[in-house]
């Protein structure tokens, strides 16, 4: 009988991915991180707590997003902190930017950076790159003295519970905002706009306590509850589409395969239900 | 033990949906007809042969897309022809267009018909319009000596296998043409851009021997495979966002959980890997 991981939402439905072999499963102090080879397309899976991280298969949807949407809005982004984002997908396309000197990528649980540069290859393939230094430790305590350091922050974290919980609080923000430099800007996941609904706008309602400029963009990840995600765009001074560098884009363009120039500029037009929510 | 419907994709992943209870389930001459409720927010699901058709709780992400879209490239759409579509969301749709005079609805097997009017009323609401005329024959027959008769044709199809696999030949889409009035608009569902590769590759080389306009247009869907969809946008003389109803787009828009005048805008643009398939 075909064995099948599934991740069922509370609204009561999700994904079903035929799984084949685990290839790693263990507890760590802060969750339980697993790695599986599924028996489908999407090829190894990364779960966390038993919720789906990433998959070698679509894994692009998500780090082309976090990452070129925030990184193309900057005139020259050189210090990136990535927040969370262990499995280093998110590095990977932020250093496609030759802009970038340094990508301080801080993720509070080792395990998962060990399990996905063993397991994850394609993903965690630039987190030995001589310009990603590498944090084990907690995002709430590092970011706590830091100011005027970073360009761009993304804020790759887990759902808002268990280690990901601090990482959706109104201090959090605050000190995020503190540590950026003038022009800079965050990214941060913010959950599924179908699904999520009451999560979304409570993350959004603090968000807007603490950013002046705070957008929303959205694209699709197959794997994610109902195949949509949404990212929260905030900034002091840079609003949503105000900068575009053409070189830098085609550059990137042809590394990506979802993100281009048309795909960026339609990812701020939101749906009637989620304007309504925010 | 929770019993799930799942929908597991050649690719080997799919969704799986809590199953509470089975309304109907009869095998048409044409095919397998089932709704069931479930244990979900989602509410009602109709699949045909086992696949899923619609949901109560998600539809309008692909009636307010297959619709919308190209009735607002119209300046005066009134007369409409929807080929299957018998769950009647699409026809609900295009009824909220106040030129609308006429919408046909052509779909092969009355029993979609019958038992979406009896268990999804929500979907089915408009099927008694005095404005709706049901045919209830096969589209592809209907199609053959039509001539100058529609100004908008929404290809609201099961997949490119079983009673809808005549629905996607370059024969059908040349009778589509001809029955198009001038200035006339053809949408037609063309399956997940990221599941279903193969096919629609297939299907856009026969539609652009047909059309000389023939473009792409995507949006989320939660309950279909990959949860991101794709629809052809086919004309002799109309190109994608070349004209827009500032009245007509707000009217519609008030009674839409997507659909937006941005949000339309957003559609066309299209991710790396499918604007290289097509």
């Amino acid at each position: 009988m075909t064995e099948f991981y599934q991740e069922i939402t509370p609204g009561g439905y999700g994904i079903a991915i035929k799984r084949k072999k685990t290839l790693f499963s263990e507890q760590s102090p802060f969750q339980k991180v697993e790695v599986f080879e599924s028996d489908s397309t999407l090829g190894r899976v990364l779960t966390l707590d038993d919720l789906m991280m990433t998959t070698e298969g679509d894994e692009f949807h998500y780090h082309e997003m976090i990452a070129h949407i925030p990184m193309m809005h900057h005139k020259s982004p050189k210090t990136v902190l990535v927040i969370g984002g262990g499995d280093g997908g998110t590095v990977r396309e932020v250093l496609k930017h030759d802009t970038v000197e340094k990508v301080i990528l801080c993720e509070i649980d080792g395990m998962v950076i060990d399990a996905c540069k063993k397991y994850l290859p394609t993903i965690s393939c630039e987190l030995d790159n001589p310009k990603c230094e590498i944090l084990v430790e907690d995002a709430i305590e590092y970011i706590k003295n830091k100011e005027n350091m970073f360009d761009i922050i993304l804020i790759d974290s887990t759902d808002p519970m268990g280690p990901g919980e601090g990482l959706f609080t109104e201090e959090f923000y605050t000190n995020v905002k503190r540590s950026l430099k003038p022009g800079g800007i965050v990214a941060a996941q913010s959950e599924s706009p179908f699904v999520n609904k009451e999560e979304i706008k409570k993350m959004y309602t603090l968000l807007k306590k603490v950013f002046p400029i705070c957008a929303t963009y959205t694209s699709n990840i197959p794997t994610y509850p109902g195949g949509y995600w949404a990212w929260a765009f905030c900034s002091e001074t840079v609003e949503p589409l105000s900068y575009w560098d053409e070189r830098r884009g085609e550059a990137i363009t042809k590394t990506c395969k979802i993100y281009n120039k048309d795909y960026h500029n339609a990812r701020f037009a939101l749906p009637n239900y989620l304007k309504e929510l925010l």
